[in-house]
């Protein structure tokens, strides 16, 4: 065990970096993130759920027939990154690997039913939990965050 | 390469779901923090200062004789994911560790005079960073977006 001592009051000139650090905007995102994805794990651990497979099958269910390239590009990570979360949804049978006509290089993804059902439960989990560790924002300031991270991610396009 | 296909409409019921996606906080913080990171990696790739060895160096100049322990409290991460990072900055001479008096099983961490000068030079890229990759925002908005980010933080204490 570590000895018991308090942090050195920081120097005029030190104390500089710290307030550096939290104003700067991406460290402030990474700390918020990984709170509310550790709290989404605590969630959804059950179910088995991490925040990239449930953001996966949640594309699937709203857009069947959707490509691994394209989910890949719409949920922003490495097409490499995504064949073992497709793979994992499979093997839970949560989703199906179909042919797609005319190209047979290509595979298309469809939910089955249990997927369905069990992404409809996920998500109606998500929101409780969300809600839940939200609780100290008014509804009004939710959507501002909401509305300032979407100008973010449009920087993006 | 895949064949250009249209991604398909969805029907109703399954509209809700890309819905659900794009109204969690989680989802939002999170592809926004791809963005930020990724242009910082691009901005500080050079110097090879990744967010985290940037964050811990940070600290590490602003509270010299910090413990391990301390820093990975601060951080918000493991400390055997913090000892990686340090071993990093000890090899490229920008800190050191040193014995704590008193207990020999703990090491403090001060900064060298080039972790100090490489602190400054990185601190003054990532501000330029953010103010070029965040110039949609206004001024209000990014501080009404740190504010917010923040309350989420303090759920954690």
């Amino acid at each position: 065990m570590a000895a018991q001592r308090k942090i050195p009051t920081p120097s005029d000139d030190e104390q500089r970096a710290g307030a550096d650090l939290e104003d700067l905007v991406g460290y402030n995102l990474k700390r918020a993130y990984v709170i509310v994805s550790a709290d989404f794990r605590r969630t959804l651990g059950m179910d088995g759920f991490g925040p990239r497979v449930f953001s996966a099958l949640s594309l699937v269910v709203q857009y069947p027939n959707i490509t691994q390239s394209e989910l890949a590009r719409m949920l922003g990570i490495e097409r490499s990154g995504l064949v073992a979360i497709i793979d994992e949804l499979e093997g839970r049978k949560l989703l199906k690997r179909i042919p797609v006509p005319r190209d047979r290089r290509v595979q298309a993804l469809i939910p089955t039913d249990e997927g369905r059902a069990a992404y409809a439960r996920a998500r109606d989990a998500v929101r409780a939990h969300e809600a839940a560790l939200l609780s100290d924002l008014t509804a009004e300031e939710r959507e501002t965050l909401l509305t300032l991270l979407r100008k973010i991610r449009q920087t993006e396009d």
